[in-house]
């Protein structure tokens, strides 16, 4: 295939996470094609992921032939069935000449409006078939990138409310960033001086060093939950945003919701102002209405993205995506022990396609949180399938020819990050296995218990 | 229940149809409850068709009691697997204090961007529970009628098109209808001088008397056709518009499409220019921008609608809709003597509630598109299953107390039509059962067949 | 068609009726064809009914061609999603050539085992191809009617169970009408001595002037619940056995269930014993096993069919299925006026098709048990949604050449069903149109409401 | 749990495995366990896998608490929908005290009839209420293992065919290893003396060693193409049989088929004479029915488990399943190096939970059979995503405490394996890396292209 570069995977769930990481790490569509029954499978846990997330990412898949449709061929399985309620979009293409239509409907429908999964199916004998002239032009039925700003009578509340605040915040989301808002954020936080905070799919939208920057809601949470006005840039009320409740927002405070579809708009948390529309022509239209003084800055880029369903084992495809996307800059995965152990057969293909990244595994030989809250409910001996064993995760990056660490004091940790950042120039993954203490709790697992997010 | 007005009617397919009849007559969001089971499922057929038509409906429907579901109980069916593929959003309240909330979500999802069908069900032993202290006032998580409309470089070049053009035409949709665009349209025609058509659902929208008025497709399709540049509000390139295509639209011509959705735009045909956003909004910057001159005139209105999915049966339920929506209007329902046999019963419905309404039914004895067909394909006498008997459908007004009339000649039509008008006035519905030759085919049904819409 | 007979109906929901009331009437699978869209979806509340019954239906429907597949075609729906739940069998076939082999394969899936709906699509331009050659004979890839019968050991209990009780009853279900098993109760029942009772779906198995039949289970009922062991042939312990429980059995009972498939026995209900296999050979093999004596006797038939998922408006249709399937014998329609509406414009069809029937109206101008249900809930002002107006429905037989009679006095009514059951000879339907008091509860009525059947 | 053994895998694709695995080798249901959202979109691929396999297993999963349904809590995914068309039962327990009704269903449904997938969501909120009395025992509402068999006319119509075929052979698959068939089977090809062949499923059921015994199909397929009469045991005419025609089966061949649902007989191959029923049963009933005479012999068990879906990755768990079931038994797993990467990171589980296997990796660095596929249509160099790394597998085994060999000559290879077999009596999994030749292709391989399975 000219012009497609094919990285091929290990497990097909892992290939739609790389295809989601890629398109998180771009803000552009990503595809993933997998094989008919099992392989449409096993992509379905991450389709389930990018669609909560509202990743535009298409899937491809392969199908029994119409020949053998219905006569219990292997890997025979309604998929149109299986993916109904976690795609945003589904078709299967039944003549030959009409793959390329349903294809750039696909695409079409993964990025327009708000994101998601489109899924396409094609059987074995439709795609099958050789020697078919092309006798059109690839189709071109959609226009390009159109896009929609809130109505002028709704975008001057919106500033009025603003203007009159006394401790605003901005809180961008997932809605921004594929709207590719940065230009126009920064532009409207340097015209305005309100600080800003990002979820984890926007960060780094705003640079982390700019001054108006807060970080993520990790960092950014508590300016959040103070301010008496909160701008909420394409992210919906949802558990993410504590539904929009507290510790994140509290009662008293008026928002201000910005979503590119008005159904998005309130719901758990009624927003005092709700404006429909693209968040970046959303936010060139408020900066042309503001009216009162504020400072200005400069950039750069600081990626760091997450899993909107709390899926596990996302890490590694992820940050082995935004090294595809991102070949020049360093990529560091952050994981668990528990979690690596679904995903860390890639190491393979990071090695194979020259795609390296430094894991560093926080080794506590065990399902930490699991642990702590069995041990909360049910006393300290319940410690039921949260035990791991004292598996060495620094061999499997031996076992790809990568390089491995394995850090058992915290004064080892530095170099060690080092020698393998250093390692990954020759284009193999590193491991840096990180014996911690399973008895420690960390705060964010301490203070979550209480939120009712599930 | 206080403040609300309870039709009920004889078949629940029929109440769904009122539902939706509502809906088009008023442009508000029309809600209808139904029992669990059989009652859910007699309405699939009316929610496929609102559904397809992108009209604002709620379906409240019961379902099996919590205590006995799974275990056979009488009614007890998969409504949620059944309603998925037909509707916009669906939900259920398994909580009774919940139902509130689940109400207001249900009618937000109906009518928020593109309208469509929400639908709600409720347990039995959910919903019976009584003596519920209704803790705290009925949710309003929602904020007020948020719009949008396309940025201004996207307006500036339809604008810009459009100027340029020697014979302009706007087609105004469903879109434009649920947008209530109604002033915006009239005043942008009268602001640029360029004529418009309507499809059904947007029939009325400028007056039919109004200068620049080209009534409805049947009449102004041909100045569609011959256009150079056409405006295209609200309404998807699908069979209703023929894809795009001839005799609608023509190869050479420019369109510019407005819609709510990214989604909607393009598909079979590729508009030059795509408009993201509120019809209204998007008509009010386009005349805002506007910088030709033009002329101006006075309203009034005409409602006509059909079906968006071919659904036989809709004529007499919209019409009693349309005669509770608007009560000091005539209502006349033109139907052919098969499709009036799908819900003929409702008379007692319009009957009971006093919503009366003239039926006029053009009684050929048979299912005559289905005839005109079978005999082009098959030969004079393949007249399987399209031959009705000549069945007396006057006497059927007269079953339910109303004014009977049979026409047999031409003649007689008019003074039959204004008996039957006057006779509703007693608040009893009319039926007109003109007899008509089964060997005329209409030049519609001529012109349909090679337009490939199935 | 050749050897094809073609009803056609005037409501697609109709026509799936009388599918069903067809096989209901002669034990075999009945087939009905429907357009796409709205005439599949019309017909998803009688697939619902007919699969909940457990009754052999085949539904082969049109679909959008696969050239227009995505595109908006009018008509377009996802039928195979609809009727997901609702079928026993769903199949599409996209292939010409296929035909026949997914056509046998509906008739299999219909009729084998517990039977139930098959549901077939064909797209248009798969069923439109012509001049095709069929190249190999209809395909015959099932055998004919296997069966299978409990093993030994599981007979021997049961038989032994029975001939040690004091008072067994006999309870057929329809698992017992369609594993034709008239034959064998009989001769079980004579062999035996055991009365039998039978749910509606069964009467007729047993001739009811039979010295040991007990009629259905309004009559039987009583003898069922006072019996020390109940034989159940092909019946599942749901609603409307009432769970296996009061009033129909008694906690301190033993029972034996029979049924075709292992998943069926048992519950809500332990069954003492379970048989697996079809009602006719299990009941074969225990009159072979039994060693007591007994009495014998002479039979006729006596049909009587209701709804198992109480779906309204299934009398008319399965009246005209029945006089189509046995067209010598009188058929009497018994409903209520509310229920008639939903069906009663197929009063065409009978007399279309010289099907007669003699609708029997029992006209209490309302929803007779809604009513009583809620003023005993909600008092005696509460008749929201239950009245119906005091509509002439004798005229609607008039209306289609039919014989109409009005009774309003009691001794009116057997000289007016007389003479209605003679006008029949004409071939055209006839309506005894019989006013009631509303404010007569019935007692099956005032019995039911304890039972928590939904 | 008292009574319980909890093995808590690293990914719950491999937990269902498991499960799946355990009831291959014990014939009894086994249970999977995971958490809401993306637990169970993991386990939705080898639900699948089971499913198509007709194996029963239960899977018990959390979901979103009725509390936050609708909300957008984490993991809130419509479950029910997703597992819609791969299980043969799905059921939501919504309240507390109907938990142990729930589950004997789930379990009851599994195993009855043809097996299957049982899923059972019960939400958090339903599941957290604690101190909850158990006020009735545990529900047994279902009667204990009845079985069915053939009618007595088909089991002589099907003993006359054998007894008068020159080479009969009998086809044991699934539906004999769940019916348990192992002693009915031996007994009648003693009695019979006809040579017995099986599916992977049902390898085992007569001892290997046993004079009658042909082994597999890879083994016994030709002495099955080549018979007369062949008596197929619980297999249905899918792929894995070649749709009942060659190489396995000849065109003029009489087939009789035994299933326990009479859905199952036919299709692709009409047998000449279906039987309905229990395996093990119709086997005893064929062998009192037998008249001639035969030879007799004695037994041992040798599994083998494949897939039934050609779904990769399940080698490991299924061995770590079987290691559970049989602890006293070695346990083999052969692998690819491909496949064994997909569930790789189980060693840890084998480790933790003391189940050592044997897993030999056949290792060419590659997908074997697709870049063989690829060559064949494409040319040599067509080898895109079909080439793995040098990957060293033995490293795996030592990450966790196991022990490792790699092979790379072929005299090697046996002292690794009794290195390795030994090795696994201190509780730890050992992997023997066998280094291949990529370009020799398997004669499987060679000979599957013509086939059309998929």
């Amino acid at each position: 295939m000219e012009g497609l570069t094919l990285v091929d995977t290990r497990h097909e769930e892992n290939a739609l996470f790389m295809a989601e990481g890629w398109a998180l790490a771009t803000g552009e569509p990503a595809v993933a094609a997998v094989t008919a029954g099992p392989g449409l499978a096993n992509a379905v846990p991450a389709m389930a992921e990018a669609q909560a997330a509202g990743v535009p990412v298409v899937v491809i898949a392969g199908r029994t032939s119409l020949a053998q449709r219905g006569q219990g061929a292997v890997q025979d399985l309604d998929q149109l069935g299986v993916t109904a309620s976690i795609t945003k979009w589904r078709g299967e293409c039944l003549q030959t000449e009409r793959i390329p239509e349903y294809v750039a409907t696909a695409v079409h429908q993964a990025r327009s409006g708000m994101p998601g999964v489109a899924y396409l199916e094609i059987p074995q004998d439709v795609l099958g078939v050789s020697g078919l002239p092309v006798e059109r032009p690839w189709p071109t039925g959609f226009p390009e990138d159109p896009r929609s700003q809130p109505v002028n009578s709704d975008v001057d509340r919106a500033v009025d409310l603003l203007q009159n605040a006394s401790h605003p915040v901005v809180l961008a989301g997932s809605g921004a960033f594929f709207s590719r808002a940065g230009d126009a954020l920064t532009t409207f936080v340097e015209r305005t001086g309100i600080p800003v905070t990002t979820t984890s799919a926007a960060r780094g939208l705003v640079d982390d060093d700019h001054p108006v920057c807060l970080g993520s809601l990790v960092h950014g949470g508590i300016a959040l939950a103070s301010s008496d006005v909160a701008l909420v840039l394409g992210s919906r009320f949802n558990a993410n945003l504590v539904y929009g409740g507290p510790p994140l927002f509290s009662p008293g405070q008026q928002l201000i919701q910005v979503d590119i579809r008005a159904e998005n708009l309130g719901g758990p948390r009624r927003p005092e102002i709700g404006l429909v529309g693209d968040v970046s022509a959303a936010l060139l239209a408020m900066t042309e209405a503001w009216t009162k003084p504020a400072d200005a800055f400069a950039p750069w880029t600081n990626l760091f993205i997450g899993s909107a369903m709390g899926t596990l084992g996302i890490g590694l495809p992820f940050g082995i995506a935004a090294r595809a996307a991102r070949p020049g800059e360093p990529v560091f995965v952050f994981t668990g022990d528990g979690a690596f152990g679904l995903s860390a057969i890639e190491l393979d293909t990071a090695a194979r396609h020259r795609l390296p990244v430094v894991v560093v595994v926080v080794n506590n030989g065990g399902w930490g949180d699991v642990r702590h809250e069995q041990r909360m409910f049910y006393g300290e001996e319940a410690d039921q399938g949260a035990i791991l064993s004292n598996m060495r995760y620094d061999l499997l990056a031996e076992a790809v020819g990568g390089h491995a660490e394995r850090v058992t004091e915290q004064a080892e940790l530095r170099p060690a990050l080092e020698r393998a950042m250093k390692a990954t120039d020759q284009g193999y993954p590193a491991v840096v296995d990180c014996v911690t203490d399973p008895e420690v709790m960390s705060d964010l697992m301490r203070n979550l218990g209480g939120l009712n997010l599930m």
